[in-house]
């Protein structure tokens, strides 16, 4: 149902015996920066500040660690060591929003901070850039690869013919997709299937009986839009349920209001609304408040997310939950190894959750018309 | 009542003459760059872009950038032209947080966005680093200095007794305290008063009528959190209000929650509380509920940050509002103009907003003693 996809471990290159990590010392496999972290008791991190002699680390610490490298036999890959004096060490992010809408979306703390999470053991730093057009998001990328500044780029939020897969491959930078792989491109990527957790949203709300379920999209032209719009058609369809027209909307709580009402209006309105994030989830279930409805009694929501407030509203929102940070992780070791020549070390994602709370129930009596 | 405050101007030793931007050209004060960019129909930006031959403009806005740039006779600034050679032309943050924690805070996405709308005209880019504890932020501003991967820091988040103004200081990096000055400190702050808003929060519900007021505090240990505490005990006691005991909590909607019982199994219970976030105050609000009462016929609830939820619930959320995009960007604009010498073009922050929505009433009749 959930999945994790990695396209980058076949892309970078490594056969597969040498990319598993190796869960304990002791079974042949060869040592890793982690097994002499975990000798020398300190964090990988301090393990990379000895090897490329940088301060911060103490002195006891700096000889456990030689001691540990010299027990195990560990040594920094030298391929990665050669090249790391021409390189950046330094990865790119940029980011194609509206300043002012920045903070509406969950992923992207998450996703930032998931990243950190990865680049740290390796002594990468992440430069950002926050652009609000594409003239000037091409630009980003033009300067990043000119001043060799970094050494590669994440590519999220792809559009639907997104220019970047083919820009970045252009101008040299290595680059990784965080998302599902684009057809034609040969730039790897990682990502989970949006479609996955609006199956299994419409397969909760099926089973406790509804059969007119709706959704509201996201902004339109995003990739993960469109991937979240045909899971849900397709459910439908798979379970001979009729289609209710999808209502577009762009990710904020007042189109979030508005979608509702649009689908509320109808003449045989659903009895349950999927909606792409939980930002206009929430702003539906105090839509649907407004006009007297009751939720779940009346109506059931199942929202996409699972933010932080999720759970702190009246009633939790049924939501679905990807591990964004384990994603950011996930993404900084492969990009950090693609840039290095290596294989990443650990590449799968965790499956997508599917929360229930309490803003789904069965349908009311008269709703389960059809 | 609110207030934009500055210490960075002075600090960065410009004179005022020198410092304070033209409003238009043709009022004998020298051309900028602003300038340059509206008379060649181009963005900042641009401007730069020519200047520092980078790729990514079209001839022809070369050329109106360069006839423009002779007909005003504008030069960029000789000092930072050739400190430029010798310079990152990055700045820095490092952001210490729980990485799982870092989405619940509305303020970190709108900054980052705010400091790219500041350092994009000026050609800088940002590095951005999240740490999980003191000693990984100590090694982390250690590394950036060592390094030269960066001009300047800023200095987030600023805790009691922070070592960090004196740790950047020593490592000799520029930096700019995001927040009040602090005492015995040189390095230059560019804050709002945290205290204003709650001060405004407790005067609007002194006007319903309110005479037991409470407050729900964020994490012990920060700047922010002692402020707005005072703040209220202060307002409380310029009223001659009776002082409710203050919860801690730590900016999660669980501890919103928890707060909240603790407050309203008093003796005597507050009829309306001021919570440090809108997180905790959403929280507060489904917790009151839950126990039968309504909001704001019952309780009155005041939040802090006016996230983009604040209007979407029920009832919309009455709260205080930074903003923390212009907060940003002046603050970007202010360290980059310190790493070069210069002193700051635009230094005036707006006033924080009170923005009274539906959670807040009168209190009930039986909650008026005394």
């Amino acid at each position: 149902m959930a999945q994790g996809r990695d396209q980058a471990s076949g892309a970078a290159g490594g056969s597969r015996a040498e990319s598993a990590p190796p869960p304990r010392r002791g079974r042949g496999s060869r040592p890793t920066i982690g097994d002499v972290a975990a000798l020398a008791k300190v964090s990988k991190a301090t393990v990379s500040f000895v090897v490329n002699d940088r301060a911060g680390v103490s002195p006891a610490a700096r000889r456990r660690v030689r001691a540990a490298m010299e027990d195990l036999g560990w040594q920094p890959n030298a391929g990665a060591r050669a090249l790391s004096n021409k390189r950046a060490q330094t990865l790119g992010l940029v980011m194609r929003r509206q300043p002012e809408l920045l903070s509406t979306d969950p992923f992207f703390p998450q996703f930032v901070a998931g990243i950190e999470t990865g680049l740290a053991p390796l002594g990468y730093a992440l430069v950002l850039q926050v652009v609000p057009d594409e003239d000037t998001e091409r630009q980003a990328y033009e300067r990043l690869a000119r001043d060799g500044r970094v050494d590669g780029v994440f590519l999220t939020d792809l559009r639907v013919d997104d220019p970047r897969p083919a820009l970045v491959t252009e101008l040299g930078l290595d680059a990784l997709i965080v998302g599902p792989p684009q057809p034609g491109s040969r730039v790897p990527a990682i990502g989970v299937d949006d479609g996955s957790g609006i199956r299994r949203a419409v397969s909760h709300l099926r089973s406790l009986g509804h059969r007119r379920i709706g959704h509201v999209c996201g902004a339109e032209g995003y990739v993960h839009t469109e991937a979240r719009r045909d899971a849900w058609r397709g459910a439908l369809a798979d379970a001979g349920l009729a289609e209710v027209p999808p209502v577009e909307a762009d990710f904020t709580g007042a189109s979030g209001a508005r979608a509702t009402h649009q689908l509320l209006d109808l003449d045989r309105p659903p009895t349950a609304i999927v909606y792409a994030n939980d930002l206009m989830a929430i702003a539906g279930i105090t839509a649907a408040t407004g006009r007297g409805l009751r939720v779940p009694e009346d109506l059931s929501v199942v929202g996409f997310d699972d933010i932080p407030l999720a759970d702190c509203i009246a009633p939790p929102l049924t939501t679905v939950r990807q591990d964004v940070l384990t994603w950011g992780n996930v993404a900084a070791q492969a990009l950090a190894a693609r840039t290095e020549g290596r294989a990443p070390e650990q590449i799968t994602l965790p499956p997508v959750e599917f929360i229930i709370r309490s803003s789904t129930a069965p349908p009311p009596r008269g709703g389960r018309q059809e």
